[in-house]
C-alpha cells in the first residue's frame, strides 16, 4: 500500500506528495460557478472531482476548510481580448429582472444540482458581490506595490511590468508567453484605456446602463473577475494556503491572473498545489452554447434534449464522471452513460447483497487487507477514481462468489470488508442509492392487493386475511370500499 | 365568495384590502434568520406563514419578488439596554472557527430545514455581510438628514430627536413610548457613547478582539442589526414596497427602528403592510435556551429531545403550524402534534383516493363551487389557514362518501374538485407526501419473496413464476443464489 497521497501539481507539472502547511488541516479553494445560467456538465465534473478530494481528505482524518465562491457579479468575458462585458448584468437587462434575482435563481439551481449529485456543501461559499470591500482593498495593495494603474476610472493590472521580473514567473502555470498576449489590432471596449493589451481589469468604471455597481476610490463601478478569488481565498484561508482547484479552462487567464495578483499584492504564490480537472466532450465534440450541444444538468436528469436517448439519474452522471481520472478528458455518449448506469446498479446491488452475507469460516479464503490496500493506493495516486472503481468491481466478484459459498471470510474479515466496501462507495466516492421510489412502492402494494382480490374470489378468507395482516405489520392498512380497496400508511 | 385578499396590518391595527403598488406585482420582505445556531420552531412558524402568503399570491396570479435576508453579522443583542455584543463573533471565538464557516454551517442547516418543511426559496436571499457598502451609504443619508451622530467611531440613531416630530409617529407600530426607553441606570458597553439611552447603533467600532470587521468612514467596525434590513429592502424592492413581515418579537426594537431609519434617510414609511406572526409556546411555556425547552427543528425531526415523545416529520410540523391562524399563539404539545400527524395522514390518503374516483353522474349531488368559494374566502380573510384546513376536511368527507357511491359528481365537477382539492393542499398550503420510504419498499419485496419461497416449497412452480414475472414487470429482478434470493432493480 502506498500510504502517502500524491497530487499532480499543475504549477510544477509533477506529481508531488501532499504535505499541508499545518498538520492535519487543509485549506482548499475551488473556483465556483458564475450564476447567470443553468448548471451544466462542466460544473458536475469539476465539483464532483473536488468533492472526491474533500471527502477523501476528511475520511483520512484531515480537518478541511473548503471554500468555493459564487461569481454573481463582474465576470468579465474575454477581458484579455478586451470585450469587458459583464455577463450577468447583460442577462438581467435582457430579462428585465433584478440581477440578484437571476443570480439567486441560478444559485439555487446550482445547489440543487450539487445536492442531487451528492456533492457536499463547501465550508464557506462566499459571494463576489458580498466582498466588494475586500476586493477594493486588495486592488489598493496592488496599486501601492506599483503593479496596477488607474485609467479613466478603471484600474488595470500591469502585466508587462509584472512579467519583466523573471522571479515572478508570469506564465509558469498556463505556459502563456506575454508576447503572445500583445499584438492583434482590436480596439474594443476598454482596450484604449490600457497601457498594454495583455493587461487585465481589476476594477471597471460602470457605463450608465450597467446596473450592478458600487462606490470605490476610482469610480462607481464593479470589480474585475480575477480579483474576487484572490481576495476571498486570502480572507478565508490565509495569503498562502494548501490547494487551489478549478477546471482546466481556468488556468488562463483566471488562475495565472490570481497568481500575479497575490504575488504583486501579498508577495506570495497563494497556493502550494494547483489542481485542474480536464475538459469534457459530448460525442467527441467540445461543448458550448454556440455549438448547440450544451446540455444542462437538469436536461440530463430529465432526458429532455434531442441529443439524449433517455434521462440519466444524478448518480449515473456522478458514477460516469468518477469512472474517468480527473486529469483525463471525458467523452459523454449515450452508450457510455448507459453502461455506467448498469455498472452503478451492479455496484448498488452488491452493497445490498453484502449486507445479507452472514456465513463465515475460521479461515478466510482470500486476502481482504490486500484488497483494501489496493483501494487506498488508487486514490493516493493522484485520486485515481477510475482505478478505484475497477478495484471495487473486484470486490463485487468476491461478493458474488461468497453468495454462492465459493469464497468465505472470517467474521472479523467479513466485517472489515463490509465496512471498507461501503466506505469507499458511500463515504469517499460519495455515491448514493437512488432505488427509493414511491411509484414502485405503489406498484408493489397493488400486486398484493390484486393477489388478495384473487384469493377472495376463491373464497380463501384465511389467505386474504394473511395478506392483509402482513401489510398491516409493516404499517399499510387496507380498507375495502364499495369502489375498490384503498390503502393508507399507518 | 369574498374575492379580495384582506391582510391585518400591524401598523394601522386593522384588516385592510390588499392593494399592491404596481398592479399584479408584489414586493415582499421578511426578516430572515440569524445564522449562529440551529434553526428552531420559531423559524418554522414564521417562514411557513410567509411561504403560505408567497404561494397564495403566486397562485392567484401575482408576480412576487420575495426578499428574505440572512443575518450573518452584526446582530446586536439587547442593544437598547446597551449590551452591544455581536452574537456571531462571540460564538466564533468560543468555537475557534472562522465566523463565516459557522454562518455557512447554520445557513445550510436553515436551508435544509426550510426544504424539508417545503418552504419555497425566496427570490433573493441577501447576506448582511454582503451589503456593508449599502449599509454605510444608508447610514450616511441618515447622518446627513440630521438623525444620527458619530461618537467614538460608532454611529447612533438619535431616537429622541426623531421622536420629537409627531409626524414621524415613532412607536406607532410597537406601541412603545420613548420615555419608557429612557431611564434605568445601566452603563454597559457603548452606553456612555450615546446621547440618550433610547438611541440605537447604526455602526459600531470594533473592539480589538472583534473578528468580523470592515472599513467605514467612522471606524473599522461593523453595522448595527437594524440597518441591514432597511438597506437591503430598499435595494431590492425600492424605498417603498408592499409587505414587510416577521415574527411578533421583531416589532420592537427591530421593525420600529427600520421604520425610523427609512423615514429619516428616505423620508418614507418603507412598507404599506406590516404583518407579524404570533409567538409559540411549548407545553404552555415560552421557549428559550435559558428555559431548557428550546428544541431545534432537527430534534423535532429525529425525536431526540427529552420533551419529545417521538419524532415528528417535517410535514407534520408544517401541518400543525398551518392548523393555527398565524396571528394566534400556538402551543406545541406531543398530544397536539400526534393529532396533526393523524390528520395529515387522513388528508394525504384522501388525495390518493380522490385520484381513484372515476364514477360520475349526469347531475352532481353536492355543490363543488360552494366548497371552492369557501376555501378562497378562508384565505382571503387574513390567510386563515386554520379555517381552510377545516374546509378541506369537509372535502375529505365528500371523498369518503363518493368512495361509497353515496355522493356523485358530473365529470366536469369531479375534475374541478380534483384540481382544486390538490391545489389547495399541495400548491397553496405547500404540503407534500412523505409516504415514500425505501425501508417500506424493501419490506414489500420481502413479503413477495417469502410468498414465492412458500409456493416453491409446495412445488407450485407456476405460481412461483407468476410472482417472479409480476416483479420483473415493475423492474424488480429476482435471483436465486445458494444463500437465498436476492433482488435488483432493472
Amino acid at each position: 500500500m502506498d500510504s502517502a497521497l500524491k497530487i499532480y501539481n499543475s504549477y510544477t507539472k509533477s506529481k508531488e506528495v501532499f504535505k499541508p502547511i499545518i498538520d492535519n488541516f487543509v485549506g482548499l479553494y475551488v473556483c465556483g460557478p458564475t450564476v447567470y445560467s443553468e448548471s451544466h456538465l462542466g460544473h458536475a465534473r469539476t465539483y464532483t472531482t473536488f468533492d472526491l478530494l474533500f471527502r477523501y481528505l476528511i475520511y483520512t482524518g484531515y480537518k478541511v476548510r473548503y471554500v468555493r465562491n459564487i461569481t454573481d457579479v463582474g465576470h468579465l468575458e474575454n477581458d484579455v481580448i478586451g470585450e469587458g462585458e459583464d455577463k450577468l448584468a447583460k442577462k438581467a437587462r435582457l430579462e428585465q429582472l433584478e440581477p440578484m434575482e437571476i443570480a439567486q435563481l441560478y444559485t439555487n439551481d446550482f445547489h440543487q444540482g450539487m445536492e442531487k449529485l451528492n456533492n457536499l456543501p463547501p465550508s464557506i461559499e462566499p459571494l463576489a458581490s458580498g466582498h466588494i470591500i475586500d476586493q477594493i482593498e486588495f486592488i489598493q495593495k496592488i496599486i501601492e506595490a506599483g503593479f496596477a494603474y488607474e485609467s479613466e476610472g478603471s484600474v488595470y493590472f500591469d502585466v508587462i511590468k509584472f512579467a519583466e521580473n523573471p522571479n515572478n514567473e508570469y506564465g509558469k502555470l498556463s505556459g502563456r508567453v506575454v508576447e503572445e498576449l500583445q499584438g492583434g489590432s482590436r480596439d474594443l471596449d476598454g482596450q484604449s484605456e490600457k497601457r498594454n493589451q495583455a493587461d487585465f481589469a481589476l476594477w471597471k468604471k460602470a457605463s450608465p446602463e450597467h446596473i450592478m455597481r458600487w462606490n470605490s476610490p476610482w469610480s462607481i463601478g464593479f470589480p474585475g473577475w480575477h480579483i474576487e478569488c484572490s481576495a476571498m481565498s486570502a480572507k478565508y484561508l490565509g495569503e498562502v494556503f494548501d490547494i487551489h482547484g478549478g477546471g482546466m479552462d481556468l488556468q488562463f487567464p483566471h488562475h495565472e491572473a490570481e497568481i500575479a495578483q497575490s504575488k504583486a499584492g501579498n508577495h506570495v504564490n497563494p497556493a502550494n498545489y494547483w489542481m485542474h480537472g480536464n475538459m469534457l466532450t459530448l460525442n467527441g465534440q467540445k461543448m458550448g452554447k454556440s455549438l448547440g450541444n450544451a446540455i444542462s444538468l437538469n436536461q440530463f436528469f430529465n432526458g429532455n434534449h434531442p441529443l439524449l436517448e433517455q434521462a440519466y439519474s444524478p448518480q449515473t452522471i456522478r458514477f460516469f464522471i468518477l469512472q474517468g481520472h480527473y486529469r483525463s478528458t471525458l467523452d459523454f455518449t449515450n452508450e457510455a452513460l448507459i453502461a455506467s448506469e448498469k455498472g452503478l446498479k451492479r455496484l448498488m446491488t452488491a452493497t445490498r447483497n453484502l449486507n445479507l452475507l452472514e456465513k463465515t469460516a475460521t479461515e478466510s479464503t482470500w486476502e481482504v487487507n490486500n484488497w483494501i490496500n489496493e483501494c487506498y493506493s488508487t486514490l493516493n495516486d493522484d485520486l485515481n477514481s477510475a482505478m478505484l472503481i475497477a478495484q471495487l468491481f473486484e470486490g463485487v466478484s468476491k461478493i458474488n462468489l461468497m453468495l454462492e459459498g465459493k469464497e468465505l471470510l472470517t467474521p472479523i474479515d467479513l466485517q472489515l470488508f463490509k465496512d471498507k466496501f461501503n466506505a469507499f462507495i458511500f463515504d469517499i466516492l460519495g455515491l448514493k442509492s437512488e432505488e427509493d421510489n414511491s411509484a414502485l412502492q405503489e406498484q408493489l402494494i397493488k400486486i398484493l392487493i390484486d393477489q388478495r382480490l384473487e384469493v377472495r374470489a376463491n373464497k380463501d378468507w384465511a389467505k386474504s386475511d394473511f395478506i392483509r395482516d402482513q401489510l398491516a405489520e409493516i404499517g399499510i392498512i387496507l380498507k375495502d370500499n364499495k369502489e375498490g380497496t384503498t390503502w393508507q400508511i399507518q
